[in-house]
């Protein structure tokens, strides 16, 4: 990521928005994209300023954006803003970071501002290919711990950032419910294979990357020009059925045990609201190679990290028919990735597959190095072993029905404002009988 | 399939359009819809009629389709058609097969005909998502017995249609050169990893299946209705990178050894067409487990089948040059593979996935049980042990640069009109360095 810090970070910019100047995931120094519709209005882009949405359709109509950015947003979706250069969105969010401070705008906007409250988010994107990565090293040892404890990394892990293709249509906003799979599974003593519901249902904790640009069909992307096709982060929980995958994975990967359902936090949050964060990516230790020079950039390696505290809620059925407040599983940082966002894109591309704007890739879980800061139940309880006790007494070894997972993210940096990411949560459904 | 042989499958059906009445892939009986181009001209259906493509948005144009048709014949992608239901597009059929064999619409229609040899063809259709499967046993076991002697099929195998998720973004349709991908290869004796083109390139023949009508995400797809969810065939070279795959693979299946470029034969060979040449799924051996019950359909094993022959050519530069005609690497039948289409579609949607008119599914390579009849060079050559030599002396274990793969199909029965699938070709260029 190429973003400067600029004057839109600056701390002390205030927006005439009051619900943007307190503790909130979006003032003004964040301003991210998402899709929304009130009632039964068309789909239209917003950018979220504390607890209202800004309607960009209507600022575009107003005349109040550069000619070139009008119909982009009146779009029904993102992907258009998306395939804007770069200079071109950071042009969109200057103006937006002074529209929104600038007092004078304030008569003119107002009819154009509704509370987040009223409004249902949508997907941002038209998704045209999801893919997954595998980039959090403290999951691929726990999870690679429960099946070859004897060499739980494989020896490609440290050279390549391991990935592989996800489902782009069963992708969902934040907010719509999950229905648990019926699949295949292999119980435990039974010869036969036997079809129903997963038993054991799982999340993932995982950092969207969303693509913005593209490159030509056989043309790789250096990765010095990585961070041009970033677009924006978002949550991602990819739910996971993981006896299902146990049993079908071998050969050719998660399939079905994947598929089912991918959940999302709508707001596209974007590099440039991100430049305050970005941190140096981990030093390599000792005797751990130094990935291959399609892979490498000065630059990427001071700056291509990201500082972003994340966690996982649960709340049970239980715990919301007695107003208990969810409960933390777990928290950690996007430091344990062990490859940047950039090495990913480029490593995608760098056989010439060509990527979209609205393409959508995850990095796959990002647990930490304790229990505390696992990314999926599998590796919190170890396998089912150990289970984990809520405060009403029930217990959880992995997700079941009615019980509700709810993924954050936020960046602090002293001297500067926090912004977060918005949540993605959903409920889990019982399975289709 | 359950489609019915009616009168559109007269043999003695005869077209106005000449070129269709010798032994061509498109007589009157097959039908088959593409996009195409004439010079500048928008993208527009076509249906296929010998060495003709008719411009289906003309007839619409002219009124000749019923009312609901016109619309969905005037766009320019055919995820509208396979949307429609399988009454309709059994509608449709019956009445092109009618305006294209009633001498009285030849006026009228003549002007609309254009020659196939002038046009371009596009990709069919908008795809959403590509999923490949794994379901011709015999390429199972050849892969599986260079990597795993002892235990060439995996436990799950014959209970699992295996299939992984592909990349929708890369696919062309035929004639489109393909780029020689670059990636990590692990070479032999080296302990690092380098970055180069890969020297492994592989083609795999497989069959297409185009997704028609859609589930809601959640709603999976009963084997009895699985049917009306498939749109059509077409042919798959699913372009393999050996070297890339073998370094990759582990643990979540082949990336970029896959994602580069895939190849498809641009015409829809519709269900209806193939009524005819459907058959019994070859019955399981003695000791082989029966499908678990959502991928059991007792007509789905009467008629699930498809009988047709298929075949890879190769024609290398200096082939060409001499003018030497393609040179036949594989003849195969679709009666390989272990599951069927309806088994397929079945088993993606039954955790709830959700299809989409337009998706793309493979089956995976479908080789037959000898040398002569295996999908892909890898095999055909022992994992390259075993060199194919051409009738210029040139010997392949991989697809080098300049060679032309080519992938045919066809369908016979004595008594019906034999159809064929059109071709599905690519030259391989090199790889961008």
């Amino acid at each position: 990521m190429t973003c400067n810090i600029d004057e839109t970070h600056d701390p002390a910019l205030v927006a005439w928005v009051a619900s943007a100047n307190g503790h909130s995931d979006f003032p003004v120094q964040n301003l991210p994209y998402a899709i929304f519709r009130r009632g039964d209005d068309r789909a239209r882009i917003g950018v979220a300023i504390g607890e209202q949405i800004l309607d960009l359709a209507a600022v575009a109509d107003l005349g109040l954006v550069d000619a070139d950015l009008i119909a982009v947003l009146q779009s029904a979706t993102l992907n258009d803003l998306l395939a804007l250069t770069p200079a071109a969105r950071r042009r969109l969010r200057h103006r937006l970071s002074f529209l929104l401070s600038d007092r004078g705008y304030e008569a003119a906007l107002l009819p154009h501002l509704v509370a987040g409250a009223d409004c249902t988010l949508g997907l941002p994107a038209t998704i045209g290919d999801y893919t997954d990565f595998y980039v959090g090293i403290h999951h691929a040892l726990n999870v690679g711990s429960l099946f070859r404890p004897d060499a739980p990394l494989l020896p490609n892990y440290r050279h390549i950032p391991i990935g592989y293709h996800g489902r782009a249509s069963s992708i969902r906003p934040s907010g719509q419910p999950v229905r648990r799979p019926n699949g295949q599974l292999k119980l435990a003593g039974q010869e036969e294979p036997t079809f129903g519901p997963s038993r054991r249902l799982d999340f993932e904790l995982e950092l969207g990357i969303w693509i913005a640009g593209e490159n030509e069909l056989g043309r790789p992307i250096p990765i010095g020009e990585a961070p041009k096709h970033i677009g924006g982060f978002c949550l991602l929980n990819d739910w996971s059925a993981r006896d299902i995958q146990a049993w079908e994975y071998q050969p050719l990967g998660p399939f079905l045990s994947k598929n089912f359902h991918s959940t999302i936090s709508p707001w596209i949050i974007t590099p440039e609201a991100l430049a305050p964060f970005r941190q140096a990516q981990p030093a390599r230790s000792e005797g751990e190679p130094r990935p291959l020079a399609y892979l490498w950039d000065e630059s990427d390696q001071h700056q291509g990290g990201l500082a972003l505290d994340m966690e996982v809620l649960i709340c049970t059925e239980r715990m919301r028919a007695n107003s208990i407040s969810p409960k933390r599983l777990c928290r950690t940082k996007t430091s344990h990735m062990y490859w940047t966002a950039a090495q990913i894109v480029t490593h995608h591309a760098s056989n010439g597959c060509n990527l979209n704007p609205g393409d959508l890739l995850g990095t796959g879980t990002i647990s930490g190095p304790t229990r505390d800061a696992f990314g999926s139940l599998l590796e919190i309880s170890s396998g089912g072993a150990e289970p984990v006790t809520l405060p009403t007494g029930e217990t959880r070894t992995f997700v079941e029905d009615g019980d509700e997972i709810i993924l954050r993210a936020r960046a602090e940096r002293e001297g500067f404002a926090s912004i977060g990411f918005g949540e993605c949560r959903a409920v889990v459904q019982p399975a289709v009988t």
